[in-house]
């Protein structure tokens, strides 16, 4: 944030709040409505961070859990956007409007006036009763026979979602908590997207915004399933939606409601300003890019890819997360895909697989480790460590929607040096992300240009592995911010500084064209590798290949034996 | 060695020296005849190890290559025989005998005198003029088509191998020699195994042993294969066997010669003693570890496994090494069958993979890091790291018979640990100690008893794997100098002491019975990784499996961008 921007501000400038919940920490940026300059910033790392081993109080959890807390999300108000706020140097009471986006489907049981479950001392201890991160993963039986009976009942709506629900997603995770805890269930008075329990604390009104609604609670044609078939899911499972999900509905950009004063008091911003309805990550990520147009897909690349791109027709991608009408903005069918693991994969192979001659040399250059391996993988040409991994240590989310899928990692040899292995892990994800490409034109929905956003586009060397991969040209969301940038962009039409989302984006995103341009020669001896990916992929993935269901029993094995005690 | 036994020479005793070379090393042990005691033992690392990036002038070599240097042989016979001499306190005038054990197929060219190529000056930057190691495996080319053209012949030699000649052999080695280097194929006047060598730079005299002329070189019934074949293989191959390879043959544990003045000056040991005709390390094992019946399967596991056992009948068992008349002991079928990476394997993974944290972990607690990753491995349920590896990574001598596969890990999650990959590397080589096992039972050829010697044993855990896997118990070599002591049993027998080798591994070998047995519970959840590992062994191995060829095209890739240099 310059200071020449802060002492810049005219008499008749205005700024949003825009606030970004991610896995690990929430940012809050200032933003200048007029053009779309962040001003200041402020992060606040969640105390509790994900809970994947025990509870706070020391309760263990099985493997795949993945929980969060919620009066963390809280604290993100009271820290992160005073300490924007004073970066910015911008006078609060010219704020005009606050907006959030969240990790989706992040989802959490409350009581009516919102109380998460695990607020209530008797709770603390029950697993259930806490938020479900979105990767949380140990609800794939309940995915597997919401599936299957899907399919069995030719549901429509099963096609909107590439063929498969998610067990990440609201369904699964609902199930899950009704079969394995189902007292709680019974407590629980609704069932909330972190998205809209966030708006609920900041404004007071619980309404939920159409993106989550859509492609995480399976809304479609303005209905949820039906209660039919959520009963023959489970008999007590038939007020699902109608007790716990339905609820007011608002398009994203629209205005939630106003500032409270208990939210004024925690975030410094004056009482009354717009509230705009809850967004997720990814998709208010787009605005910020300039990526809003029908064929403009934007990957956002994290600790995993979402990838969300307008069109105009309604087409049926296979394996697809799903399409959502006016689900990235108002008046398109917004698509979704997804990698389930992409930095966190690259972050537990230099957390778990790095020896230390390497860390020493990584520190000695004063460079990370992850710029380390970078700078010695770069060196070596396509192909030459002979190697060709799967990029599923987290599941597969697109194309084949299993995340009870695993890692591979094939030619392995006793000279495979480690950033060897680091580039077989990057190129994977370039695969993967080749595959979703692949996917969406096969199945007649163009792709016309690709967008980066995310952390992992400052490793230029990974952004050419993928223009060259996808042979595509990569354009870049010019903002280390974006997420909270596209929030402010939601904010400020939620103020009615804009007239929609299309103006504001135009006027307060950011986007560098073809910053990387694929080279044919690469490209030609990637397409060497991504053949072998791809036999690997089709025969491990789908449950009818080859080698179908083996990684679904190695994980079935280790659940089993988890827990076991030590054998020899 | 302790004093007490050194202290007891009684006026009668006699002793030999038995000289092992391996890998990266030679160790020499003095013996007593009359019991095996071992006195005192010497160790040289070789001063040039393994060349595998580059001749020590400098030249560059490609992947897959690994050569040695003849010299640092002779230099164990300098350092490592009078160190164990002095560390026994024997009076060397005692000594009736040498033998010496040799990886195999370790194979170099020479001129009529036994000169290496590679000690010429001017031909001290040629690749091809070295000692080309058994884990050289830059001939699969060769081997291929050797191959290939011995099914089209219907040569009957070749079921003798298990369907299958090594590209580690003499005849692959052989070929890779004339077609990239035939300037220096015509100036190879004899190409020996560095068995032989050895005891040619001993004794004087050139005789080639039975065992590897019949394991390395083809000879079967008395013959070598044909000039026809060889001349259908290369138009200038016709004369490899007869004018390089030939060579007067001795039975294992005769006598090829008397030590010369030349080498007893190095040795320090008496002119004239008995020298034992050449041998292989894991065979001359076998009577150290009393393993010489019929059905007495012996694994000798370090940098690799190799397993010999004898017989009394003549089976076809497919992927075998090899199975030759006398070729452990005079008068049985010896068969023969390996793994052609386990401790290489582990290392390598310490090597390349274990973070810092570990490292310290296991100094702080004073134990190696493989110690440590064991002791956490140990500490899992059978399958609770949900992995199963292929134990490729320097490719599959039994029972696929190919240098060109690769190593594969499956199962891989954000939450693997490395004790977790460690542990499913340790259990990968179990499991395919196993699949050599069920071929040799499926071939009608029974195992009868499972005997281990090697550095490996001494991981108590990794021997419970092995017996919980295979579902036998295992017994031990309760010696740390096996072949050490193998190769003084057969100077004994080459001095006379004992009418055979039979005898003399009945007094002078060590084993301990049973010292590990199967747990039920253990080895039923080991067959449920089993199963995974063979669906995975029989997709990716054989060339018509689901996945066949996916491995060797990585390979090829790899290859081929090898030297490209730099691509982003």
């Amino acid at each position: 944030m310059s200071t020449q921007e802060t002492t810049q501000q005219s008499a008749g400038e205005t700024y949003v709040v825009g606030v970004d919940y991610g896995t690990l920490s929430g940012r809050a940026v200032v933003v200048r409505v007029s053009d779309g300059a962040e001003l200041g910033s402020g992060v606040l790392e969640y105390p509790h961070a994900v809970l994947e081993e025990a509870l706070p109080d020391g309760t263990r959890l099985r493997p795949d859990w993945a929980l969060q807390v919620p009066a963390d999300y809280v604290q993100v108000l009271k820290e992160a956007v005073p300490a924007a706020l004073r970066e910015s140097g911008v006078d609060p009471s010219r704020v005009v409007g606050i907006a959030t986006d969240f990790t989706a489907c992040t989802v959490l049981p409350t009581l009516a006036d919102g109380t998460p479950l695990c607020e209530l001392p008797e709770l603390a201890g029950r697993p259930h009763a806490y938020v479900k991160l979105w990767k949380h993963h140990a609800a794939q039986g309940q995915a597997d026979r919401i599936n299957a009976l899907a399919h069995e009942r030719r549901e429509p709506w099963i096609a909107r979602y590439g063929g498969k629900l998610s067990s990440e997603w609201e369904l699964a995770k609902g199930l899950q908590l009704l079969e394995e805890d189902p007292e709680l269930y019974a407590r629980t008075e609704r069932w909330v997207e972190a998205a809209d329990w966030i708006i609920w604390q900041l404004s007071g009104t619980y309404v939920r915004n159409v993106c989550t609604a859509g492609y995480k609670a399976v809304l479609q044609d303005g209905a949820y399933p039906s209660k039919d078939f959520l009963e023959a899911l489970h008999p007590e499972f038939g007020g699902f939606f109608s007790g716990k999900v339905e609820q007011e509905l608002a398009p994203l950009g629209a205005r939630a409601g106003s500032l409270t004063a208990e939210a004024a008091a925690w975030t410094g911003l004056p009482e009354g300003i717009a509230v705009a309805v809850g967004n997720v990550d990814a998709h208010v990520t787009a605005p910020a890019a300039k990526a809003v147009q029908p064929g403009q897909m934007l990957a956002v690349m994290g600790t995993s890819t979402c990838h969300v791109m307008n069109s105009d027709q309604l087409g049926e991608v296979p394996g697809m997360c799903g399409v959502v009408r006016d689900g990235i903005t108002p008046g398109l069918w917004g698509y979704e895909a997804g990698q389930s693991g992409v930095g966190d994969i690259f972050a537990w192979f230099v957390r778990s697989s790095v020896p230390p001659a390497y860390v020493e040399a990584a520190e000695s250059r004063g460079v990370s480790v992850h710029e380390h391996l970078t700078d010695l993988a770069a060196r070596q040409a396509v192909g030459e460590h002979g190697l060709v991994a799967l990029d599923w240590h987290s599941g597969n989310r697109s194309v084949l929607v299993d995340h009870e899928l695993s890692g591979v990692i094939a030619g392995l040899t006793l000279g495979t040096k480690p950033e060897e292995v680091y580039r077989a892990l990057l190129e994977s994800t370039a695969f993967g992300t080749r595959r979703i490409i692949e996917a969406f034109e096969e199945s007649g929905v163009p792709v016309q240009e690709l967008v980066v956003a995310g952390g992992l586009l400052k490793n230029a060397f990974l952004m050419q592995v993928y223009a060259d991969v996808t042979r595509r040209p990569l354009s870049l969301l010019a903002s280390a911010q974006g997420p909270a940038l596209g929030s402010a962009i939601h904010a400020a039409v939620a103020a009615g500084a804009y007239p929609d989302v299309y103006a504001a984006s135009e006027a307060m995103g950011r986007k560098e064209e073809a910053a990387f341009v694929p080279d044919e020669e690469r490209a030609a001896a990637y397409d060497l590798l991504y053949a072998e990916y791809r036999r690997l992929h089709d025969a491990l993935g789908p449950d009818d290949g080859p080698l179908g269901g083996l990684l679904h029993r190695l994980r079935a094995i280790r659940r089993d034996a988890h827990g076991k005690g030590a054998g020899a």
